[in-house]
């Protein structure tokens, strides 16, 4: 197996390091110390660590269970569940800890780095309007009757799926996310 | 006017300096060059960063508008209604960055910091209940048929409050606050 490139090796630490630290904590050092490779190669490959960070935010999207809200045969809502389960899953398997790329990168550095905070924007978008076309269609086929617009229902859960992350790293007891989906799923998609 | 001790300026800055930029990117020196004492003196009034942080949660928590909550003679969903209001408000003034110091630090921070998760669960723990108080009231009035428990309803809002300021810090145009305030209170208090 040929072994992975220099670049490959920094994105691979720098997602496990941001992921753990957040943007802040995680400085190029730790994240070229945590992939093996001197810290002068870094620049070799990335113009900056914001530049790195855009390049982890793609991959985090790959990883973010989207194939799910896709599979053939199945109810709508429970696609949505089965996104959301398997969301509450990878953070289960944490500990709570770590939370979402995006929510941590917003809260950190959207306010500070306009290319970090256009990057969580579009991150958002693409993954609120993949929510927003499964509500459409199970408000078509009379599974949800709430008539509130699906782009303002997939902006709430998103948003709310953010919120209960940030609950569960406080609590870390399963409270937030037991309250999200019951009233996600009882209520808002009623 | 006498003029504040040391101790009450290192804290307004502190209040100042995490709420602007998180708790990992605020250090002490940040904080003392603000509050414009010497750095050395920091350590006579605080044992440590962490320990100010907690003193800063515990000032953040008197800017909540909680008492909009027990607003005498205004019905239970108004005042829930007005709490909400008041701190989008606050957020709105800030240009949708800053955030919210208890999601912040639980984002960044609570996964580290022991008594800094201690402090936020603490502080949402309070928040939840004096919000399911008044949803009691509101059901016992029949201004909220929903049946899902008081404190189901306000963990889930509270955490979807943070979720829309982890979305507006980075969309910042009130589509998630908008999204908030219309599900919240027409879906799931409905």
């Amino acid at each position: 197996m040929p072994r992975a490139s220099v670049r490959e090796q920094i994105v691979d630490a720098a997602f496990e390091q941001f992921h753990r630290h957040g943007y802040n904590a995680c400085g190029v050092k730790l994240i070229t110390d945590s992939a093996g490779v001197p810290k002068g190669s870094f620049y070799n490959h990335f113009e900056s660590k914001e530049a790195l960070a855009l390049v982890v935010m793609d991959r985090y999207g790959e990883t973010r269970h989207l194939e799910k809200l896709q599979t053939p045969k199945t109810a709508p809502l429970t696609r949505l569940r089965h996104h959301f389960d398997a969301l509450a899953q990878d953070i289960v398997d944490f500990g709570y800890e770590r939370g979402c790329v995006y929510g941590n990168f917003s809260t950190e550095a959207a306010d500070h780095i306009p290319a970090i905070r256009e990057g969580v924007k579009t991150a958002f978008d693409l993954w609120g309007n993949a929510i927003a076309a499964v509500i459409r269609e199970a408000q078509d086929a009379g599974d949800v009757t709430n008539t509130q617009s699906p782009e303002t229902l997939a902006r709430f859960l998103l948003n709310s799926w953010e919120g209960a992350i940030v609950g569960e790293r406080a609590a870390k007891d399963g409270s937030s996310f037991a309250a999200f989906f019951t009233v996600a799923f009882e209520v808002v998609l009623h």
